[in-house]
């Protein structure tokens, strides 16, 4: 095996270590945690509104928010991940699921897309930008947040 | 300069150039030259339902009812494009804009979020993944469809 294989196979296992400690983070709800590994000018799209969010307080703040909508634990896991690593870029996307009591009593079992990419800044990992979203029915103009991966037929 | 900077520099114009065809494609409705750097197997994310879709085919199926949906001229645009190119990875992300006339004589004029992931794969940028998305409104549950990226108070 050559060196640079050897390189892309540990890249991509220390974004695959990465992405696991995130879920982890956002399970327990911890907040410092889960944006452990974003970049501090990172630019989030994000599932909800505002059009895109600049900025790790943002995210730091948007976790915050999130995890307060829940009551007890947050089921939360990734669907289908693929992991793509160059020498200093890479990208990673999969599907997003959430599965958790929210505090008006409701439950919350959603999935949505989730794209990240990564920049290597002084031999780290960094999530520099991330996308989050639902796609929405044409005809009626809403987000639709009833989509399952096993009914969505391709 | 090292061949480093330079190289990258040279794939960041590559793929500028291809993003810049790609929008000239779409004003032009020209299907093939709208996916014409789509990779066999891309993975897309797209605006509107279903969650996700698999395969270049899938891509023209989408770019051919897309461009019927509009009489005469499409108006398209990219603002805030930014382009982040490794050696062999490279991702994008900018805020897309279209105005043009539907069929039904309405107008569309809607930003939506754009990222774009990258292989080079026989020395040839190809897009892999690509993620198109609005957020959504919580209180209404329905697809935010008038964003301005102006009004984005960040």
């Amino acid at each position: 095996m050559t060196a640079t294989a050897i390189s892309k196979i540990t890249d991509e296992a220390q974004i695959r270590k990465l992405i696991d400690n995130r879920e982890k983070a956002v399970r327990a709800r911890d907040v410092d945690g889960s944006v452990a590994n974003v970049a501090e000018d990172i630019l989030s799209f994000d599932v909800v509104n505002s059009l895109q969010q600049i900025g790790s307080d943002a995210s730091k703040k948007r976790a915050e928010e999130w995890f307060a909508s829940f009551e007890g634990p947050i089921g939360y896991e990734t669907r289908d991940l693929s992991i793509i690593a160059g020498d200093n870029v890479a990208f990673a996307h999969g599907l997003s699921h959430v599965n958790a009591t929210r505090t008006d009593g409701g439950q919350l079992d959603m999935w949505w897309r989730t794209t990240l990419c990564f920049r290597k800044i002084s031999e780290k990992w960094v999530v520099t930008h991330e996308h989050n979203s639902v796609p929405f029915d044409v005809e009626s103009g809403k987000a639709s947040l009833e989509l399952r991966p096993q009914e969505d037929s391709n």
